[in-house]
């Protein structure tokens, strides 16, 4: 049986990127992964700017003008002053003159520094006067301001060629003037179903047949990754139907993927109609649920095989897929950080690794009664993944690698 | 000053659903929210069907022909056997005739069971001969076999109201042959900038003049959660202007969301603008970024006021509006689970709750140099979030509040 992390190094070792580049709005880029670094063009912020609405003015004047001797410079203390001039007012998006010495300029939030000022005293520390303007309390010499480059400076790499940008790296780029960013385009994925005792939802169900859930669990999480889905559907269980329906899923998708009929029994033209037009391993994995896995090609395409139960598609999915098909929409940190959390139960561990659903509770994570592959409820129940590694013995109390759902996205 | 506590749960007493319900495809629901409990109109599985591909049997057959009086029944054995006739042959979705008394079933996984079968043998414990199949290890008796209703009951509520659909709840709801569900429509969230020193990326920006980042975070945040974005784009700073844009906001949306202006000063038109068309109440929020935050009602709809600082934008979003946003469409649990973590550093506790941009580190949590809420940049650098609540000293190694950008999705 091969480990979690030698199947996951040996599909990644196979995958590569698959996609081209294209150059979208940035604002249409959310969840797209770029295909190019983003290096600032500016400084950001591109001059020194006032922190606060009130008064910019040179600490020198006023130390001069009122607290000349009175106390070390650069500390803050209470003052009692004749008012000021005032000599302009700069408001934030206009350009200041230079300031005027022995004068103050009021300024607003976000507004440029006027050259020759230094400091900034909040509106709340002032008294507006006939005469100009009071200053009750005097901040250290360089106070609330906000300096030219203190966020980013031009040349600094802000954003890395490979990582998937989430709002906040939309933001980030906006404030550096990009406009367009240039992404991968979105990978497509065919997912296909076979299995005569499959029926869609809204069908009636006969004896021996059941829902088709798989499509959908899969459907959901490959749009949630942002990969475009061509859904071939259900396909019968016969070797032509799935030979022409694999060939058309080589034509039109990137990657392929079904769910079961991976693991030993005869009763299996998936398997049949890969070897036939490409390649195919049959893995065994040390994971629970979703030991049977199926890697190969269909032409030139890779195909990745998942086990027929729900919740082993779900894992095998998050687990075993993701680093691929992430790696195949050219993303350049695949990997997945666990956050620990702690057991509210005591398990044995087992000879695979497994992947428990569990809830988080005031008392720490309870694992759902049943973990059987087929109870597809558990991962609706569940708020993540725990992973108990094989001969982990898991008691009350011990810290634990939680995987919460919203981890894998 | 309000605590971050008192500021969402004075929303979340104003807030209210503000979406009617749609039906839709199963297959488009992903992350929209349920309008109706999805509750099980059959069982999953609907009948007993084998967990292996293999043999279906009476286990008691087996026992009076092979091992009687040899074990305790219940146990598992090896034994040799003689062959037995194989009576029928049942695949997966075909509906099995009764079992003859003293033979067996060939069985493929999935399949149903047939009466009087009680047991299946995995093909791996089996040998097949000419005459029928040869036993080579006895399991329990019940082995192998997936129960009806195993998964759920007929008359389950598998998925609550209020509940936001994620991969593995589409396939739950189609496990039960759901094809449409009633979910709320997506809530519209109306978002504007105003500020003449904003310039959209793509231009030029003067002196004085900053690039709009705001509106690609909000975009972006607001996209993720699934809402409809009605973007008013940038207002210019004037009276009429914003009172024009912020009727727009309230004829084509449910909610409206502003950055900047709620700060105590004097260069505000959206302020004079929400009191003038509504009510507006400014708050002062324990929170660092992110202390002014305003609310209010623009004609009928409620009225986010976030500051103007861009992390300030980013950490108000997703710590209060949030749990507001998600109410006004319909989602039943707003709260938001942290996940414990380690700090690798030390930092005193300030007055204010404060949110500090982290990194996952094998030390534990790293936090960015510079906290300033001007910095957007520490939020791309970061994983997410470390609570650290007002007074809170933090020495490395402590337990501390973390919060993946992840879980706010």
């Amino acid at each position: 049986m091969l480990s979690v992390e030698e199947a996951i190094e040996t599909l990644l070792r196979a995958a590569g990127r698959l996609v081209g580049v294209e150059v979208i709005a940035l604002i249409e880029a959310l969840g797209r992964t770029l295909a190019a670094d983003v290096v600032a063009a500016i400084d950001v912020p591109p001059a020194d700017n006032s922190a606060m609405d009130g008064y910019a003015l040179r600490h020198a004047d006023w130390v001069e003008v009122d607290c000349a001797g009175t106390g070390a410079e650069g500390t803050e203390r209470t003052v009692t002053s004749p008012s000021l001039p005032v000599s302009q007012r700069i408001a934030a998006g206009s350009a200041p003159a230079p300031l005027t010495r022995g004068t103050a300029a009021r300024i607003f939030t976000g507004a440029e520094i006027p050259a020759g000022a230094d400091t900034v005293v909040m509106q709340e520390h002032c008294e507006e006067m006939d005469a100009g303007v009071r200053l009750l309390r005097l901040p250290e010499r360089g106070a609330n301001i906000r300096r030219r480059g203190q966020d980013i400076v031009i040349g600094q790499r802000v954003l890395s060629a490979g990582h998937r940008l989430r709002p906040q790296d939309l933001g980030l780029a906006a404030s550096l003037g990009a406009a367009r960013v240039a992404v991968y385009r979105r990978l497509r994925v065919a997912i296909l179903s076979t299995g005569d005792e499959l029926v869609e939802p809204g069908d009636e169900v006969g004896p021996g047949q059941i829902y088709n859930s798989n499509r959908f669990t899969l459907q959901g999480q490959l749009t949630a990754w942002g990969f475009e889905v061509v859904d071939l559907g259900m396909v019968r269980d016969e070797h032509g139907a799935v030979r022409e329906a694999m060939l058309r899923a080589a034509r039109e998708a990137d990657v392929i993927i079904t769910t079961g009929g991976v693991s030993v029994g005869e009763e299996d033209h998936v398997k049949n109609a890969v070897k036939d037009l490409g390649s195919l391993d049959l893995w065994r994995i040390a994971i629970r649920p979703g030991k049977p896995f199926a890697y190969g090609r269909v032409r030139d395409k890779p195909f990745l095989g998942l086990p027929g139960n729900p919740v082993s598609v779900l894992v095998t999915l998050l687990v075993v897929a993701r680093p691929f098909l992430f790696a195949c929409q050219g993303v350049a940190d695949t990997s997945l950080h666990a956050v620990p959390h702690f057991a509210a139960f005591t398990r044995e561990g087992g000879a695979r690794e497994d992947y428990l659903r569990v809830r988080v509770t005031q008392a720490g994570l309870e694992a759902f009664p049943n973990q059987s592959s087929g109870v597809l409820y558990s991962t609706a129940w569940g708020d993540g993944l725990l992973r108990q590694k094989a001969g982990q013995d898991i008691r009350a109390g011990d810290r634990v690698d939680f995987l919460p759902w919203a981890l894998f996205n």
